[in-house]
């Protein structure tokens, strides 16, 4: 059999305690579009986002991520990683096709990080409905039509406080991420944390490790990302979200991944979304992940700009 | 046996007829790194490109393309590759390795389109020296150090008047490229032109179908396109193109890719250097080409902007 | 007596023939904010305008310009320009204060171009409305809420059949415009164009020489331009115009001032719009006007991009 | 007597300790191009610069600023300045015209804040050399040579121990600037920061009153600043400045003025500069200043990014 595939990041299904604080935030300051509501769920995307949707919105007694869904590179690979996961001794829940909108047959199970996943491969890509399709035919909606507008979802980053040798084991062995960039003790192998991607992204997917007396729970999303095209789009994101007095991290450049960042959180929901772009694409086979030591911890997470070091607001923001 | 595959675009080999005009315009207004100069070839990359070089030039008595190199995914891939080519009647030359400075174990062929190919794994990959080594360990230069200052070698333009079925069931069939989106006749399936990757970018070989009588030789190189990070770097790059009297043409939009680009001529080789930033990636594996009629031919090349249609410089720059 | 000084450009009142298209142009593509309605007549702004308005927008039978506002330094500025014009022989109508909202004690008069022209020194400078003020104490409104999402009013282009040397003579001695560039034949000294400020900017007004068989009245407004910030926020306004389908010319980058242009024009009035930005200053007192020759004009207009000279929407665009 | 007025900010005299690592600095990282060198002393300006210099540096056994030049409207301002600042009983030196190369006439006084300050109106405005000329016949040189690559300079930070109410008279009243924001204790009228201009900035020159026990003398440059077209461009110079080693306290955005903000220090001087761009105009004859209360001094300072309240790098940096 041949080793099941994940293509690339889908979408975070995610519970908010206010949902339409949660709806505001999404679809007015980061400017997402809704394909579609149905039984209390909202379906969104960006403007660029080809899927049914990257992100769900829906109401909840607590905010929390219930899934995060991937989509593999071929049909065969969710019945591929069902077996897999099996041999794993992992407990596997099947969904039935379609009953998540725009979602077909799905797997979930909950990985040793904490964090839950859904895999699949068949996805509906409905088309913006008129008004709002762009006149680029390879481009769903209008873009700038609301608040930032940024182009597609990029990436989660996601915060345990499981044992790292079985996390990051299980993330690249099983789930098949290339480890690019990762940081670690400044004596010995342990890493604090890795940027691991299936794509040319530097990474899809960030897997930090903390202490179990660190994070109130096990498993927390610490942000999810959407690309902008542009400098100067987090810039104007930062304009952007000031005018809606949320509190911003940002604007700044990582060193690890160079990419710029603007962290802001949803405030119905208290997750927080990452504004990002710029940085480098990996295209070699044989890429070397590029280790940062503990002591580097600050400078990897900020090159320049406002550091992300000691903002309240980019601290384990919700629950996995 | 498993189909061999490429992972990436190598690098040009350029003869120019006027080496050092070609030189000062690679390394003053691209700014571009020279690696190294062995035996009077000049080995030039953007300071983001992580291998030995992604341009060669060299005096000749007149510019062409020696030939465009592409990096396989594994090391076996050369061998099957060249079984492969072997099968479909192609001759394939054996490079000693190294010969080519940065390059291992090699091969080279003529593709149906007339374009000469090399295909390889092995790579150096040099690090900077001292002083111009970026102060980030995931950069290879200091950014910004010259002119245009591109991040990195995006993809090749590639014209033929071979004929259409056989360049783009080659492409697809044998090299392994994905058909992204395309431009066709009106009534009918043939292709004009093709946008072909076998990363996310949309593409890495682009292949424009001309009739004999267009072109002078049955193979050309349209362009050769470095990517820069952000819009403005565009028209940065219009400003400095200008103050050295290179005829430009841009900057401008495309409908196809949703790119920015700016095309400038080398004054030595005539070859036309694409400056690029923008566009889409493509992560889903099931991707639908985009089709554009030969009727919206002008609107495909572009979306807004300084149109390329009624340009000069952007005629089939150079042989190839 | 003291010579009367204008400061600044105030505003342009148009008639447009179709008020809803002309609304909906200046509110949702330009991004204008609407400070108030009266009698049919709308306010509008930019986000950073401080003042009433910089543009009314009327339903007539006919497009056209009514007037165009300039603003004086000093109160007696107006009654000063009431003598002065008085002495030139030229009609002076004194308009009721406060009869436009936002605007004083008035006086209104044909110029010489064939322009009707306003000018006041009273004004209000209402705030936003609470949900649309900025949470910065110097800024009008909140930025970006819609569209261009321009900062402020810049200057107007207008086209004149009348004599050259009655014109240019009027807008400096009179007006007291200093001339900043300047085209002219390339034989002899008729103007053929002039930008003039009475501010830091290269130009608070254009004045264009036209054969009177080259426009249909003698009094033309070209166009009405705002400002953005960046670069980037030009080629994003071209973005938004495309999506509505908009004609539009550029982008692209003026010899004459260095600024960055995007020309679109407002479906309902045909009023052409501007979106400008970058060019210089001049704070020097003895600035020698730049001599730009007849055959230098498709340079002066265009240094790169989309070439101004051959595109429908930038001829003589609404009558004045 | 008319009142003598000052037309702009025209340049800043400084001595080094380091003269080798100044020019460094000023030439390979801002990016200034030098007019020429006499007697020891480097006569630099940006690109967009017309004037003959607005940087002069020279050798000294400590690092100051000798003076700092303002150009007047006029030619008989300068003796309508010595006259007026007689009255005022300052002591007026008075400059052999030419004897500083490009300034022509000129009076040199200690302003109540501390600072030497010289008033001129005579300048050369020569050409840059052929090879360097940009193309462009409004502008002076060509572009993007290197580093940073500012288009002009913007203006001065003066911190002082002096009395409050004796300086900020003396500038507004004597010297004719206007106060357009200004930082004051949140009880009574006490200024404790004005920007204040001659032209449509927002500041040519920012008076910061300091206790005499915060600052080690009376009277300190805190910055200059080199104005850039583009937000993108602070982006860049940040990239820069970080690949020099070289500590920078921003990217981020003042309230106060609404401008980007990135402060770099000279290594040779310990001159700080701030790359800046953004912000809005004042055409208004009757502007309001805006106030902002001293518990909103971080805000005025740092609305977003990088906050300069905490960075050494833009303490006092300079004795004047």
């Amino acid at each position: 059999m041949t080793k099941p595939e994940i293509a690339k990041l889908g979408y975070v299904s995610l519970v908010t305690q206010d949902l339409e604080k949660s709806l505001g935030f999404f679809r007015e300051v980061i400017g997402l579009e809704e394909t579609e509501a149905i039984n209390g769920v909202h379906y969104l995307r960006a403007w660029g986002d080809f899927e049914h949707h990257t992100l769900s919105l829906e109401q909840g007694e607590r905010a929390y991520v219930k899934h995060i869904g991937w989509r593999t590179k071929a049909k065969e690979d969710v019945s591929g990683f069902k077996a897999l996961l099996g041999d794993e001794g992992i407990a596997v829940e099947t969904i039935a096709p379609w009953s998540t909108p725009g979602i077909g047959e799905a797997i979930r199970f909950e990985a040793p990080s904490g964090h839950t996943f859904e895999i699949y491969y068949d996805v509906k890509k409905p088309k913006a409905p008129e008004h709002r399709r762009s006149v680029l035919k390879n481009q769903t909606y209008k873009a700038w039509a609301k608040g930032i507008s940024p182009r597609r979802i990029d990436h989660v980053n996601l915060h345990t406080s499981e044992d790292w040798q079985v996390t990051y084991k299980f993330f690249q062995e099983i789930l098949g991420f290339k480890l690019r960039e990762y940081l670690k003790v400044d004596d010995g192998d342990q890493i604090l944390a890795g940027w691991m991607s299936v794509t040319s992204l530097v990474h899809d997917v960030a897997l930090v490790s903390r202490k179990k007396d660190e994070i109130p729970t096990n498993a927390r999303l610490h942000h999810l990302s959407y690309w902008v095209d542009d400098s100067q789009d987090v810039l104007r994101a930062a304009d952007i979200c000031k005018e809606y007095n949320l509190p911003i991290c940002g604007p700044g450049k990582h060193s690890i991944s160079q990419a710029l960042y603007l962290y802001v959180a949803d405030p119905g929901s208290g997750c927080t979304v990452e504004v990002f772009t710029g940085g480098y694409l990996i295209f070699d086979p044989d890429w070397e992940p590029v280790a940062w030591n503990e002591s580097e911890r600050a400078l990897g997470n900020t090159y320049w700009g406002d550091s992300i070091s000691a903002k309240e607001i980019v601290k384990y923001t919700i629950e996995a």
